[in-house]
């Protein structure tokens, strides 16, 4: 199963603006390539805060077609809204959820925010590409890209222009 | 007179590999670019800190070709490294420099960090472009590109690749 880690950020590489939550901030153009983009994805993976900020879009949007699991310490508070293939809670460790994923048959897995998940991902060597959107601003303050130190070397696979001014650039994870 | 502010960073927006001072983590691709694009400034501003990690490098290639302008806190300190023309040392503000740079003649002026000196002319609306190498690494930690909350809009001027995997994104900033 290959892990795919897809976000919009700032040049300066903030996934949020300040402390805004969400992605307010992204640009019309990279709104339409993340739908599109998710529809290649058999599933998905995001943190709680991630869920919580998304969450009456994403209840309204389940279907068979994607499963989307969310980490969080406390998958029993959300016991009512899970729908099992489609929306899932899970707290085991990130290595675990992987394989489990892959067990199941799924190939392409999203990754989908926040930065603390990002950052236990890329620790734990489980990302296999990075599709990032460069929107063409600068916070100088927000949510990093990733929230953990790490040393990764990427290479590009392609950068493409989705307007004039916003960027989706494609790397591989080097290992 | 045009201030460009040139700098190389990681995908995710790190001037430095965690906290190692220095730009060792670019590429021999970004070092030429860099060179070549220096050569189109007539003259420069960096920070204190910026100028003793580049000292002994910088004081053996001066030159009536470019005026590089230390801003630090205590020009005296410096006195006797001073080539009036080449290498001067100055505490005046950011806005004031720029008004003295343009009062002299200049015309092109590149901004080369570090990420204070970014932040102060950003806050003041001093920078007209932004030359930036995205090198193919996450640091996850490391200095920000700018260390000041911005809320800055950029128009793409242009993207290319300086090798297979390093960028060299242009922007101009939105008034």
């Amino acid at each position: 199963m290959r892990v795919t880690l897809l976000a919009a950020q700032s040049l300066d590489g903030f996934i949020t603006k300040h402390d805004q939550a969400g992605t307010d901030f992204t640009s019309e153009a990279d709104k339409l390539h993340f739908r599109k983009a998710l529809g290649g994805f058999d599933c998905s993976v995001m943190g709680g805060e991630t869920y919580r900020v998304a969450r009456d879009f994403l209840r309204t949007r389940l279907s068979t077609q994607r499963c989307r699991v969310v980490l969080t310490r406390s998958p029993e508070a959300y016991a009512a809204e899970a729908v099992p293939g489609q929306l899932e809670f899970s707290n085991v460790g990130a290595a675990t959820l992987v394989k489990d994923l892959a067990a199941r048959g799924f190939q392409h897995c999203a990754l989908l925010g926040g930065a603390q998940l990002h950052g236990l991902f890329f620790q734990a060597g489980l990302v296999d590409e990075l599709w990032i959107t460069v929107e063409p601003l600068l916070f100088g303050q927000g949510t990093p890209l990733l929230a953990k130190r790490v040393d990764v070397r990427l290479s590009l696979l392609s950068s493409e222009k989705l307007s004039a001014d916003t960027l989706l650039l494609k790397y591989r994870v080097q290992r």
